[in-house]
């Protein structure tokens, strides 16, 4: 399901201008003729198109007719940069992807400002923007705009990546994190957890007899499909940080609702369910990167449930729950065993450098 | 001239919510309860405004009817994040502002994406935070995104920022850096190298008679009142990383036009004079943050100056050369005892973290 299985990694090559920099160095940040060489070498082969080729400060573009327009941005710190199922370079694209997918908006144009930490190998670098573009193009998005800077060794942690997302919402769609009501249904796209425990796992040097990998994706496909089957979806929210947990509580909180939800009814591959408990981790509480949490009218449900199923990102998804009117800005989950528990947000801490 | 001095930095008092945390810690990035009190009491606070107060994964906005629209993005990574007349925060808003105008644009949106160093004091974060706040509410553009991402002690420098700004271009104007045409006049709007001076002073620990400071401010106004003075201005680029001798090297490359000028025509302060000798810099290297170069016909040379001059950000703007036929891609200078030098790109490494 992760965009990285289109992806070759191994494809690039370093192009000749750059051979003598095995690595990244101050210079390429200047504002000179090695930051020229890299952008020119490196960066414009990759991400290449009529906008940006404009080269000036800032890309002008024709809107044809006003309406309504999705902005969004997100830094991407994401440690390590590669991990099992893709890098920081389709994380970046498909991250801002989906922030526009969840107020229904078609993207149409991403911005991306690199910033590179001296010593990082050229190779990485090549590999990244490769998997960048190549994410791009997945999703018929143009990168038009973009930057490059370069810290010091010991500032930085191999690349910081910040995309920048422009694009359309289809009239009548009113997607909001203050629009649940009660007796609205709730649904998951898919199974909960997989990308942060697969970045979990890197980092304890665990191995599990299946791989677990990053479920990074773009949603915005999906989501157009579950729009055409019911315009009037009241909220869409994808489960990145934080997990399931912080989106029901923010949209319970939003919508001054109350949110119930059966525990059973959560996706959660038995990989993963396996990798938390051996890591301590609570899988409602884990980032994913290609999963979308929707609330609709529940006379929707079973059919928009169906579309979901039908396409490639929502293969697995299910209706989890309901809105209700008591306990607003409350989650409870109800327990296997008919009881039921409070779902809080994480407190502080919980996996950093997550995305 | 900076807009610094209108921007009270020892304004903000950390809210109560807050004062358990005297740093930034990995907590307030994580997505749970310690991310909600950051952005609820520190960014929300000083940033708000109906667009941003949406709170979801996207903002939405209403573009009355179409255009063309401008685009930019740039990361903000100067050391250090204080420096005479200004921090990382107005230069922040004021660089992505200028980006827009150099293509004409009136800047109507911005996006602005935090990367916190673990250890970060949180007193250093609120005036930053609400020094970009004063200077997007001075230049009257409002945030309608951001992000907050927190990153190990040792992978960061205080904070990076990086904003994505989205503008309007008036009918009719086309402005491009391949636009420059033999006979044009070129013009800057002010003294060239005191940004640049001005950061590497703080990190040489030089102290001069007359303080030099940095010239970040938006220069949309100005920009505004050139085209209502000649609507057919060819190029504009703010002289940022690289300095004026990179500008002109790109528009000459880009519009495969000459470009000469008399050294002894560019404004430079006295002081930033004197620094450059001791520190070996050439002033046309070195970064501004608040002045910008223009291409225009020469019949519009003189009341475009006028008009410039008369501008709070153009009192010191000069017309400091033309552009030629003969040897295109390349900038000579005149020197004052007659005789003519190449201005080259500087090659590599000049002046690191310097925006």
């Amino acid at each position: 399901m992760s965009t990285s299985e289109k992806i070759n990694l191994s494809g690039w090559t370093c192009p000749a201008p750059l051979r003598n920099y095995p690595q990244v160095v101050m210079g390429h940040g200047s504002g000179g003729k090695m930051m020229a060489d890299l952008i020119g070498h490196l960066f414009k082969p990759l991400l290449d198109n009529p906008l940006l080729g404009q080269m000036g400060d800032s890309t002008t573009f024709i809107l044809e007719q006003g309406g309504r327009l999705a902005f969004t941005t997100d830094s991407f710190v994401i440690s390590p940069i590669f991990f099992p199922g893709g890098s920081i370079g389709e994380l970046a694209v498909n991250g801002t992807i989906n922030d526009l997918a969840m107020s229904g908006a078609i993207p149409l144009y991403l911005s991306a400002a690199f910033i590179l930490e001296e010593g990082l190998p050229m190779t990485d670098l090549g590999r990244i923007v490769s998997a960048f573009s190549a994410a791009a193009a997945a999703a018929s998005v143009q990168v038009i705009a973009g930057d490059t800077k370069v810290v010091n060794k010991g500032h930085g942690d191999g690349l910081y990546i910040t995309t920048t997302g422009i694009g359309l919402v289809p009239a009548g769609i009113e997607i909001a994190p203050h629009r649940a009501q009660p007796g609205d249904a709730i649904l998951v796209s898919g199974t909960m957890g997989d990308h942060g425990v697969a970045i979990m796992s890197v980092r304890e040097g665990l191995a599990f007899e299946s791989p677990i990998v990053s479920d990074t994706a773009p949603l915005h496909g999906l989501v157009q499909a579950m729009i055409t089957a019911c315009p009037n979806i009241h909220c869409l929210r994808d489960a990145t940080r934080g997990g399931l947990a912080a989106v029901l509580n923010e949209l319970a909180g939003a919508s001054s609702v109350g949110i119930e939800f059966g525990e059973g009814r959560i996706p959660v591959n038995p990989a993963v369910h396996g990798a938390c408990e051996m890591l301590g981790l609570d899988p409602l509480h884990v980032a994913n990167e290609g999963k979308l949490v929707a609330i609709l009218p529940r006379a929707d449900a079973e059919k928009v449930l169906a579309v979901m199923r039908a396409h490639p990102m929502g293969a697995q998804a299910a209706i989890i729950g309901e809105v209700v009117e008591s306990h607003p800005g409350m989650v409870i989950a109800r327990t296997a065993i008919g009881g039921t528990r409070i779902v809080d947000l994480p407190a502080g801490e919980l996996l950093p450098r997550i995305c």
